[in-house]
C-alpha cells in the first residue's frame, strides 16, 4: 500500500477530500470501533471514493497499532483512497528518530503521516511548556525525518485559528517551519470549534496570501457550522477539507462528510469523487451509522431519509407538477429518495404519489384511491397518523384495491381468538407480566402463554411462540423499535396512544402503527400489520 | 396581548429573534403538538425571552384556530414576546377582506401577522397560476388591509434566494410590493434550504441596498449550513432571524434557536435575550425536546449534554489548568456544564441552585446535597430524567433531607401491598382493564377494584377508589398530562419506559418521573410520586 495520492477522481491531488471518521470520529461519545469495525469502515469510504483515509494513531492506541498492521498485511486493498496514520510531533529535547511515537509512525506502514502540532502559543508555553523555537523545531524535524523516510507529510496546527487571533505570529511560524521542512499542505485546525463562517474565510485567505503554502482545514460543530465553515475555506482557497462520517466526534462533532461532499458536488459543482460515488453518500451514511451502532439522523442533510420528505399537503399537487421547485437538489444525485408524508391535509394528490412509492398503483384505480383518502382521514382523525409507517400504509392501501376489486383481503398470517394480559405487582415487590394468546393458524387453534418484562413484550412473545411452528420466516423478523406517544392530552392516563413499531429482517426495515385507548391494543394492532406485512413479502401472490 | 415589540431586551426592536417552532417546527416529522403542547412551548420561549412567537396559522389548522383563541382569553401571558399568526395574502380576485382565510388572522385577534407570498417567478407562475401583477397585488392588498385594522406586519418572502438567483425584479417587485403597502420586515426565506453562507451574506447586503427595506432571514437546513446561514445574513445586515428550537422543521430542519441565540451573544457579542436568558438555553431545549417528544440530540452546538465533554485523553490534564484553552465558551454562559458525565444536573452546584429553586435547602446539608447528587447520578444512569419532573426532583431532596437528619421520609400517603392489572381482548372484540390494589391507608387495609379505558387508566382509578374515602383532598386533584418515552432502542419491546406524569388542583401543576422496564410500574411510581407531592402540600410539617 504506498498510494500517496487519491485515484481514479477527477480533480486527483489537486483537491484532497480527507476522512478521520477512524481518529477523530471516534472521540464520540459512544463509539467504540472494533479493529474489524475499523477495516469495514475503510473499504466503505474507500468505496465511496474519498482520498485520504486517517486510521488512527499508531503506537498510542493498541487498536490501531493492529489496524494499520491487519492492513499491511493485506487484509485492506483501497481502490480510490490512500491510507494515513496520525501522530504527535517528536518530544522535546528527542531527535525525531529517536521517538518511539514517531517511530510507531513509521512502523505503521502508512505511506502518508498526518502529524498534530501546537500553533497557538498560550498551548505551546503553557500545555507543551516549551518555547516557541522549540515548538517550531519538533514540526521541522519530524516532517524531515519522516519524509526523509519517504512518507508524505501533512500538517494539522491545532488551535489555528485562536492561536491567529492570539498571536498570528507565532501561528504563522508553526506552519512555515512545517512547509519548508517539507509538508505538502498544512491544516488549519478549528480545535475548540468557535468559528463562523465569514471571519474564518478571511482568515484562510490571508494565511494563504501570507504563507503560500497549501491549505487544509478541519472544523469542529461548536457553533453548528462545521459543514458551513470547511465550505467557505475551500471558497477561501482551500484545497483540502478533513471530515468525519455523519459529522461523528468530539463534543458537539466535526464537519459531516456527506454534507461537505455533497455541497461540494451539488453547490460548488467539484468533482470531489470518483464518477458515481455521489449517488453512493445515502447508502454509505447509513452502512457507517449502521457499524457505529448509532441509529442514522433521520433529519441529516442531503443523506437523512426526511432529507427530502415533503409533509405540507399544500404542496403536493405542485411538487407532482415539477419536484426541483420544491427541492434544493434532485435527491437521486446523492442517492436518496424524495417522500411525500401522509399527514392531516393527506389529498388524493399527495396519496396517490405515496403509493407509487410503495409500489401501489392507486392511479389505476380511481374507487380505491377515493377509499383510501377517506379511510386515512378517517383514521388520522381518531389519532392515526402513518407519516412514520409506511409498511401500514401500503397494507390500507392494498386492502382497498381488494376491497374494491373483490379479492382476499391482506391480514395478519392468522387469526386472533383472544388474548388476555395479566400484570402482577405481588407482595414480595416482584413484578410479573404474563400474557396468554388463542389464534388459529394453519387451519389450527393454537394457545400460548409467555412471560416478558412488560406486557407488551409478554405478548409479543406469547404469539411467537404460537406462531413459530406454523412460520417459518418467523425467526428471521424481529422487533427493532418501539415508540409510544399519547394524544390527547388534558385528559390524563385515559388518552389515546399510538404505538409505532419497527421490524426488520435481513432486508428490510419496515414500520407499523396501532392506535387504540389501551396502550396494548394499540401495541397488538402495529403487531398484526408488522406480521401481516411480512407475510405479504413471503407470499408474494397476496401483494399482487 | 396588544405587544408588538420585543420586550425587556437591550436590543429591544432594533433586532428580532422570531420563532416559529409553532409552525414551521410542527412540520417535521413525528411531532404532533395538541393545543396544550403548544402553550407550554410559548411560555417557555418567552421565558427564554425571544422577541416573537409565531403560534401558527389560524384559520387553516383548527388546533392553530383554537391556540389564539385560548391565548386571546388569557391563557398565554407574555412577559417578553409579542404573539404573531401567520398567514398568507388573499387569493387571486378576492378582496383582501373578503378572503375568509385573511379575516381568520385578524380574528385570531394576535398583534402581529406574518403573511407569507411567494417571490420566485416560477412558483408564482406555475404554482400560483397568476402573473407577476396579480402577485404583487395581493401582496401590497392583504398587508394594506391588515395594517389597516392596527396589525403589525412581516412578509415572508417564500423561495427568495432560487427566486432572485433566477429572475432578480420580480422577487424584489414582491418585496417592494410589501414594504410600500407597510409591511416592518421583509423576510428572505431559503424555502428549500439550498443555499451557503458565503453567496446568501452577499445576496442579503445586495438586496438590502437595492430595497432599503428592513430585512429578516430564514433559514433551512438542506446544505446543513441553516445556523451559518443566518448568522451570516445578521453579518450582512439582517436585524430579524426566523428559528425553531432545536431546528425541528420539514426535511433536515430550520435554523436552531439555541445555536443561533448562542452565537449571537457569544461570537457576535449582541443582547439578543433579556438579561440571565441566555444561561436558560440549555434548560429550555430540552423542556421543549420533552414535549415535542423528541429525544434531545446530545451533540447538539451550545446546549447538547456532550457539547462540552471531553473524551480526549490528550486533553484531560491541561483542560485542569485552563478549561478556556478547551472549549470555545464558557459553558455556564449558555447553562451548560464542561463535566457532563451523565447529565448537566449531576454537578452539586447546579442541584444546589435547583434545591433553592424547589425551596429546599440543600446548601446547609452537605451530606444530603452529596447523596442527592449521587442518587441523581444513578438513577439517570438507569433511564430517569428530572429535567421535566421538578415534583419528583423535590420529593428525592426531601427524602435525602429526612433521611440524613433521621426524620420521616416522605413517601406516598399510604402502603402498597400489591396490585394486579389484567387486560383482556375478549372472543367478542371487547377490550377490558382492570386493576386491583391492595394497599394500607389511615390505618386500614384496602382492597379495590376498577375498570378503565387501559392498563394505567385502571391502576389510578382503582388507587383513587381505595384511597378516597381516606383522603379528602383527592377529589380536587386529577391528572393533566402523561407521556411515555421508549429509552433504549435496538431491544425491541423490551426497552426501559419513562413515564412523565403531569398533575394539577386548583392552584398549581406539577409532574413526576417514573422509570422501569414495565411501563405500567413506570406509570406506577410516577402516579406515587404525584400523590406524595400533594400529600406533603396538604401536610406541610412533612415539608419542612
Amino acid at each position: 500500500m504506498t498510494r500517496t495520492e487519491p485515484a481514479g477522481t477527477p480533480l486527483g491531488d489537486d483537491f484532497h477530500l480527507y476522512d478521520t471518521t477512524l481518529r477523530d470520529g471516534a472521540q464520540r461519545e459512544g463509539i467504540s470501533y472494533s479493529v474489524a469495525d475499523k477495516l469495514a469502515v475503510a473499504r466503505h469510504l474507500d468505496e465511496l471514493g474519498v482520498g485520504f483515509i486517517e486510521g488512527g494513531w499508531p503506537g498510542a492506541m493498541p487498536k490501531d497499532t493492529e489496524f494499520f498492521a491487519r492492513a499491511a498485511a493485506g487484509e485492506l486493498q483501497l481502490k480510490h483512497a490512500a491510507l494515513v496514520a496520525f501522530g504527535s510531533t517528536r518530544r522535546s529535547g528527542v531527535a525525531a528518530g529517536d521517538d518511539p511515537q514517531v517511530r510507531a509512525l513509521l512502523d505503521s506502514q502508512a505511506p502518508v503521516v498526518t502529524l498534530v502540532a501546537k500553533s497557538d502559543v498560550r498551548h505551546i508555553e503553557r500545555a507543551l511548556r516549551v518555547d516557541v523555537d522549540e515548538a517550531c523545531a519538533m514540526v521541522a524535524d519530524t516532517v524531515e525525518f519522516l519524509t526523509g523516510e519517504g512518507r508524505r507529510v501533512f500538517l494539522d496546527a491545532e488551535h489555528f485559528f485562536d492561536g491567529y487571533a492570539y498571536d498570528p505570529d507565532t501561528a504563522l511560524r508553526v506552519l512555515d517551519a512545517a512547509g519548508s521542512a517539507g509538508a505538502d499542505v498544512v491544516v488549519l485546525c478549528d480545535t475548540n470549534g468557535g468559528q463562523l463562517p465569514l471571519g474564518l474565510a478571511d482568515t484562510v485567505r490571508e494565511v494563504r496570501e501570507r504563507t503560500g503554502l497549501r491549505i487544509g482545514i478541519h472544523c469542529q460543530d461548536d457553533t453548528s457550522c462545521a459543514v458551513a465553515n470547511s465550505i467557505a475555506a475551500v471558497q477561501a482557497g482551500a484545497t483540502h477539507v478533513q471530515c468525519t462520517a455523519n459529522g461523528y466526534g468530539e463534543r458537539a462533532g466535526n464537519a459531516d462528510l456527506f454534507a461537505v461532499t455533497g455541497n461540494l458536488v451539488a453547490k460548488l459543482g467539484m468533482d470531489v469523487l470518483p464518477s458515481g460515488g455521489a449517488a453512493e453518500l445515502t447508502r454509505v451514511s447509513h452502512a457507517l451509522a449502521e457499524i457505529a451502532n448509532i441509529a442514522p439522523d433521520t433529519h441529516q442533510a442531503y443523506v437523512g431519509s426526511s432529507a427530502f420528505a415533503h409533509k405540507a399537503g399544500l404542496h403536493a399537487s405542485a411538487i407532482k407538477v415539477d419536484p426541483l421547485l420544491y427541492n434544493h437538489i434532485d435527491p437521486a444525485l446523492v442517492g436518496n429518495d424524495m417522500r411525500v408524508l401522509v399527514t392531516e391535509m393527506a389529498g388524493k394528490a399527495s396519496l396517490e404519489l405515496k403509493g407509487q412509492e410503495l409500489g401501489v398503483d392507486l392511479a389505476g384505480n380511481p374507487r380505491a384511491l377515493s377509499n383510501t383518502v377517506h379511510k386515512v382521514k378517517d383514521l388520522e382523525a381518531g389519532g392515526w397518523s402513518f407519516e412514520a409507517a409506511d409498511a401500514s400504509l401500503e397494507l390500507l392501501m392494498r386492502r382497498e384495491i381488494a376491497g374494491s376489486d373483490g379479492q382476499e383481503p391482506v391480514g395478519p398470517p392468522f387469526e386472533l381468538e383472544s388474548y388476555r394480559v395479566v400484570l402482577d405487582h405481588r407482595t414480595d415487590g416482584e413484578i410479573v407480566s404474563e400474557a396468554t394468546v388463542k389464534v388459529h393458524v394453519a387451519g389450527e387453534r393454537v394457545i400460548a402463554t409467555a412471560e416478558g418484562n412488560g406486557p407488551v413484550n409478554a405478548l409479543d412473545a406469547a404469539l411467537r411462540k404460537a406462531l413459530q411452528p406454523h412460520l417459518a420466516w418467523l425467526d428471521e423478523m424481529s422487533l427493532s423499535d418501539y415508540k409510544v406517544r399519547i394524544l390527547v392530552n388534558r385528559q390524563g392516563t385515559g388518552a389515546v396512544t399510538r404505538v409505532l413499531v419497527e421490524s426488520s429482517d435481513r432486508e428490510r426495515e419496515w414500520t407499523t402503527v396501532g392506535v387504540h385507548e389501551n396502550i396494548v391494543e394499540a401495541s397488538w394492532l402495529a403487531l398484526c400489520d408488522a406480521l401481516a406485512h411480512k407475510a405479504m413479502r413471503v407470499t408474494p401472490d397476496r401483494s399482487s
